[in-house]
């Protein structure tokens, strides 16, 4: 059976959402017991929010859904990679393709990439 | 100035570990603020091994270092993501190249690499 180990994060474990044709490190987020198993029984990503402690259904709000083609998972068990299919084209809801959209300069962040859509668009409907 | 958040992990955050050249993901590991001051000024990715409760310069005991090629930070500034050349080949202390050797089939978990070193010779020495 394929069991995680949700005992060591404290019922939270991270999950790393890569592109499954480019290897982009899209985001990262969490899961709880039911979000891996809805993942599971739907191939699409849900994850754990940590900062409005429900459910979610990536895309839920902005239609952005991940397809989850292949998932891997770490030596200990207590890491997981979704590599997904990212509709809409963008998994940062600050409209970029990746959450990791700026790189560290020195002591800077430098933005690398152009946005793909307008948050207020998607969001505030 | 490239401040990470690390008031929102507790004093630890994630650090998503990624061949530079392949793009694929090779571990996930924590750092402490010390464990990224370390790499910025290094170069070689350093974590805070949650497992021995101290600093942990990647490869000290196996000498398998990790080169830091790039580093990108997520839209929260509670992830990082390191591109790093990976010396000795390998990631995994198991001796396979990344940490996430096994692919979730149905419900079980299968091997998809072969490993690179045996973990016998490498640490027992």
């Amino acid at each position: 059976m394929a069991e995680l180990r949700f005992d060591k994060g404290g019922g939270l474990l991270p999950v790393i959402a890569q592109d499954y044709k480019s290897g982009e490190v899209l985001m990262l987020a969490y899961i709880n017991e039911e979000a891996w198993e809805k993942t599971l029984a739907t191939g699409k990503a849900h994850y754990w929010s940590r900062s409005r402690n429900k459910l979610w259904l990536k895309g839920e709000s902005s239609n952005h859904v991940q397809l989850v083609k292949e998932i891997l998972v770490d030596c200990d068990e207590d890491t997981v990679v979704y590599k997904v299919e990212q509709l809409g084209g963008a998994a940062c809801h600050k409209g970029y393709r990746s959450c990791f959209f700026r790189h560290v300069e020195g002591n800077k962040f430098i933005i690398k990439d152009k946005p793909v859509f307008d948050p207020q668009e998607v969001y505030n409907k």
